[in-house]
């Protein structure tokens, strides 16, 4: 039961009069708040600019004697697999390093199976139909990708410590069809949600009836921390192995949200038979990913510790705008049955639930007095939220003035929108 | 009719004994010669560090205001559009950026042909046949995407000024599975040869039975110049224009061989058609590319005069080898009617070719005295010359020494399999 529908209608009305009264207030402002991506805040990218200021000498030999300004290096430079390997948790041998963009590596694995098949498998594509299973909410990215190659998606609920796993271990079991399933399995986007060791454990157990298979393990905020007590996701590479399901999973990440988003170095980890696999068709399509940038990067940083501490000073630009997201939304809404939300240990977003029905007409009031949000249901499939209700919030990119008042503005959206559904069902 | 076929047996074998022992007179100095790839060399190299020393603070702000170390910009900066579309003579409306690699984009194109069809055609995955031509000898990379994808390659004859378009014409007005043809419509790679306005014209006026038919106009060496007098390419875009054939050709550089092979900037264009419907998919694939390389680019070259200076400085340092290659071959070779080849007024190669039924012969010669050089054969689809004759030779990477050795060898190699061949035919 939400506090409005407590409320006697005068007391309802008085209560609406109220929110209309300071929702009025801010649409005279004339405000433009943009709080659609995630994106890094000005201050985050000026902490890199020393990167792009390492001399051009230092960068022209790799450790083992390339010419890193010439072709060669199909799948990345050692140094740079040894860092990302360390980031990643897992073996030299088990990574490759790509190029700007982890979404161009997980479009090219999916344009790849689609056209190639996977390790022999018949190519997706002379399939009569590919389904992947999709944790919803989830990240409208992943999604768009299955859309434009025409792969059906399921949704799978999300719950507290990731997918609902009883649903996927029996989709998985019976239906040759489906091929994938997308995972943000840290600090998830948008629910900031990290995988519990039994739902990675399960996960690595799966047996699909599909041999070609595979989890899109998209670590994209593995050291994103916004805590001192960060954390911990269980290494699925290791479980899979230990479950004899070594070719179970690709990982894939990115320096975006470390370095420069679309500038920085994009990475993919699997087996090394996946690996082989995929470097076969990647020879194909390429001589080789930027070098120059990778070796900046790993002068950079030089170890996992350098891309610690710098993370570290991403938390603090960070921790007091979540910080001030989380208490908005405590002041305005806690405690009134409307809505609710998580409190993210890292990653880039804060996921809020309205009641059921709601979040278009929150997302509309919004606009309206100048605060663009995501779509709402831009986290789930087809851009249909079953039930209406979910919001990303991502406030990361504005300065902390301009998001308290997009998260006023938020707050008491949803505030109006509750109590004048609670009138209308009078 | 050669040289060799009009000696007596014994002035043959006496022929035959000169040439044993300067051929194993090199033997014995045990070289290692790569000339398997046109790579820049290391001089060449050392002319664009200075683009990599631009400060970071003047590569943030793009002239439109654009944070380029922040996600966004799908297709290009304006500013890199304005330049690269000078350097293509198309439209800034004509052309998009890509990433760092121009064969990735050629890669992607047919990639989602394959999958998703051309401006709404039947994906080619979904045909039953589908078929390139294959102007020959080319370059090997392209005919590798067609053998990945299952693309049925057709030879078509490289003369003097380009592809043999009375075939072409025919081909492609009969045969709805033919989609596509490659061209390097400038210093082509392997034969230096720049294409004829007329058959600039023919293929502009081509009336191919499929309407996804498209012309991979891959202008590699644009402004890759050896000569004050360079070739001129007339423009292909123009002249599809005039025939009311837009959306025939899809045209693709990079400035892999102008700064930095595998770190510098690629690019396409096309109708504006052409390229709205790859935009539609393209930015399901990335969020956008490396807009810092392209500012740095941009930065560092201002104009096309920049790139055509920067150029000249790549000619001074190449002409040299090209004329010491081509010294060699007429001191060696010319007169005997046992090899013939081109003098090329750019480009990175020299195409040689032997007698039929010789260039793997020579090839394996060339190796055992210690020459590295493309594999026999690679210039054609599925790595098959039809008459066994051309030898791709790259002189750009090694130094001027090395290179007049291996080419003295290859020269020793050709003389000696034409003389044992006459030899035979006794």
């Amino acid at each position: 039961m939400s506090f409005y529908s407590n409320l006697s209608k005068n007391e309802l009305l008085s209560e609406i009069d109220k929110l209309e009264k300071r929702y009025n207030a801010f649409k005279e402002q004339n405000l433009k708040l943009d709080m659609t991506r995630g994106k890094p805040c000005s201050e985050q990218l000026d902490m890199s600019m020393e990167i792009l200021d390492i001399p051009s000498k230092e960068l022209r030999k790799a450790a083992d004697g390339t010419d890193t300004f010439n072709y060669g290096i199909l799948d990345g430079l050692p140094e740079a697999k040894a860092l990302f390997a360390e980031m990643l948790e897992v073996d030299k041998s088990e990574i490759i390093i790509g190029g700007n963009s982890s979404l161009n590596l997980m479009y090219d694995t999916i344009a790849r199976a689609m056209s190639l098949g996977i390790l022999g498998s018949t190519p997706w594509s002379k399939l009569d139909k590919v389904k992947f299973l999709c944790p919803s909410p989830g990240y409208d990215r992943h999604f768009a990708i299955c859309e434009l190659f025409g792969i059906e998606m399921i949704v799978v609920e999300m719950k507290q410590d990731g997918p609902d796993m009883d649903v996927v271990e029996r989709l998985v079991a019976d239906d040759e069809s489906i091929k994938g399933m997308w995972c943000v399995p840290k600090y998830s986007n948008p629910d900031g949600i990290t995988y519990s060791d039994e739902v990675v454990d399960r996960i690595a157990a799966l047996k699909p009836k599909a041999a070609d298979f595979r989890v899109f393990w998209d670590n994209a905020y593995c050291v994103h921390h916004l805590s001192d007590k960060p954390d911990k996701l269980k290494n699925i590479l290791t479980a899979c192995k230990a479950n004899g399901n070594d070719n179970l999973v690709y990982i894939f990440s990115s320096t975006s949200k470390i370095t420069f988003p679309g500038a920085g170095v994009a990475m993919m980890a699997a087996s090394v038979e996946n690996l082989n696999g995929i470097r076969k068709s990647m020879a194909i399509q390429t001589i080789g990913h930027d070098k120059i940038n990778q070796l900046r990067h790993v002068k950079y940083f030089k170890n996992l510790d350098g891309i610690n501490a710098h993370m570290k000073k991403h938390a603090n630009i960070l921790k007091p705008k979540f910080d001030i997201v989380l208490q908005i939304l405590e002041e305005e809404l806690g405690g009134k049955g409307i809505a609710s939300w998580n409190k993210p240990n890292g990653g880039y977003f804060v996921s809020l639930n309205t009641l059921d029905n709601c979040a278009k007409e929150v997302e509309k009031l919004s606009l309206e007095a100048g605060v663009v949000l995501t779509k709402a249901g831009a986290t789930f499939p087809y851009g249909k939220d079953p039930r209406d209700r979910n919001i990303r919030i991502a406030p990361t990119l504005p300065p902390v003035e301009e998001l308290k008042k997009a998260i006023e503005i938020l707050s008491i959206s949803v505030q109006l929108v509750s109590a004048r559904k609670a009138l209308s069902n009078m």
